[in-house]
């Protein structure tokens, strides 16, 4: 029955997310969502708006998020994009900057939904070959290109790049544009939100699931100059006007607001993950140094899908990738401290 | 600064949605809004699920409101496709069903959503044109074509196709999807599905925005068989995981549980909408017979855009298409007896 599917449907390669457990005994450490609930304040505001109010539309242009994000950047209200997840905002994203026939850049390993895009959108791409060490020989986007992309930091590894070095690539692509995707950035790295005024050939995207807890609210959204911003509207409301509803709305908003909370939970996580890491390290694991919500790891006989099976069985879950440049590794979040000794000590029994 | 979009961005053509008016003392009669508040279960439903779970990412598969949803159609629950809101699902039907080259038909006055989705997903269409009281040639589907879709009841007109039609459509059409938008089915059109077991051509969309009173929180779904919510599913897995947030997974479940007050609320609308068409057909108004929470009327003057503004300097929002085929009519929201009241007393004081 294929006959019914178009052309677009039969090249779609689809992302397949990581596993989520209906079985409550697992410890949780495979989709990078944060151990800490959200906010009382975020709990409290959506509650106060589950009401009548629900039969009305949302705001289709969502003002009050995207002023209340541009007052915490110190940017304008018309250099923000907000959608539906962070996903959803890529997707717009591949849409509204890359054309079909210019290749675009992204590392070689990385966040495993922008070869997706690609297909999906036809962009032809080519990949950039991480160091050995996972870092990024960024001088490889010198190169001529129809556009870049990668996470900063990288996913899965957690590594992540200077703002220095994301200064060059922009400069050296000031006609092309530069998306850095800050899914992670809250953990420790340099974000480039800072550097928006200066490019026009720069988008940041970031998102309310990892360091503002709220995974199971889908916000994500876009910094850029208004030109940018303005075409990922375009893009949206050729696709669906209210993408964004009420309760996530006011969700979002008061995550903004409680800005205590989040850098307590953010410091929190950033303490547990380097307290592993060297626990790990100690272990004679390969640990590469994280400035994200989950550690990147190999076992010390490599054998990373076996171990992964057997945190399973043990009722721990994590990520394993099926490709070659990293099938020694495994992705870990990071979870409660609690939640990571049952890890070390899971470990420490096999 | 547009030497930054992409060629789609500069092909766009977005769609406007009615307005949201920030003033509360607005009647809102111009974007088809339940006048009716949600049912009081699923307030509470959501309510009660406003909690630190908000940390965790959503059922990506949406399982347990495929599963309703089937249950209530009939159906089974992998004929089941659900979206943010129907416009995300039709986004993803013009992705899953149409290829470029082939021109689609849909009805010239429809959804003018329709020609958006054309646009940026580079479909070429050929517009059916309406008899002189609105009424759907559906002959005209009978010629070749790339795929069909159009609205039952048909928006902005509120009139309706029998299913015996639709019948004839799918049957001439039966290696072409047939896509039927059934946003506002439940206002009294008779529903295609009950031909989706019978019909592998079959899409038909519906939406918790208007019978259901939910626009705020944002659910569509599809029906259709087996390898066409395959489609659907392929490409929405090659856009965005998560298009549901957990709030709305939940409100959605439980506004299908509470079947009786969905029965009471849309009965109601339906006994305004009749009450209100007479009311003003003694005035002197052509009123289309509607099938849906709206009507299609002309005022006796002809002057539809006068009337609006009039409307509007008097606090009542309704919908002016600047179209020429629709330009001496206005879409009016069928609101609570109280709001329908003052709209009728509103024209009678002009």
């Amino acid at each position: 029955m294929r006959k019914y599917w178009s052309e677009l449907v039969k090249n779609t390669e689809p992302y397949v997310p990581g596993e989520q457990a209906n079985n409550k005994k697992y410890i949780k450490l495979n989709t990078n969502e944060n151990p800490y609930p959200p906010s009382l304040k975020v709990i409290e505001a959506i509650k106060n708006n589950v009401d009548n109010k629900l039969r009305l539309y949302p705001d289709p242009s969502c003002q009050e998020l995207k002023k209340i994000i541009s007052g915490y950047y110190g940017i304008k209200s018309k250099e923000v994009f907000v959608g539906n997840g962070s996903d959803e905002v890529l997707a717009f994203s591949f849409m509204a900057f890359f054309n079909p026939g210019k290749e675009i850049l992204f590392p070689n390993i990385t966040y495993s939904f922008y070869p997706v895009y690609a297909k999906i959108f036809n962009i032809n791409y080519k990949t950039v070959r991480l160091n050995k060490d996972f870092s990024l020989p960024f001088e490889e986007f010198f190169k001529s290109n129809g556009g870049i992309i990668f996470p900063n930091p990288n996913a899965p590894t957690g590594k992540d790049l200077p703002l220095s070095s994301i200064k060059k690539i922009l400069k050296k692509n000031i006609n092309n544009i530069v998306i850095i995707d800050e899914a992670y950035i809250d953990f420790g790295g340099e974000s480039a939100v800072g550097l928006v005024e200066d490019f026009p050939n720069l988008i940041v995207l970031q998102t309310f699931s990892k360091s503002r807890s709220l995974a199971g609210l889908r916000v994500g959204f876009a910094l850029g100059q208004k030109h940018l911003i303005e075409a990922l509207a375009r893009i949206k409301n050729s696709f669906n006007s209210y993408t964004l509803d009420r309760l996530a709305l006011k969700g979002a908003i008061e995550a903004i607001k409680d800005n205590k909370y989040f850098e307590k939970t953010r410091y929190k996580i950033i303490k547990t993950r380097e307290k592993v890491s060297a626990k790990l390290r100690k272990m004679g694991f390969d640990v590469i140094g994280s400035k994200a919500n989950f550690i990147f790891i190999s076992p010390p006989d490599k054998n990373a899908e076996d171990l992964f099976k057997k945190l399973k069985e043990n009722g721990i879950l994590v990520r394993y990738f099926n490709q070659k440049e990293i099938k020694d590794y495994l992705r870990v979040s990071i979870g409660t401290d609690q939640e990571m000794d049952s890890f070390i000590k899971t470990l420490e029994n096999f």
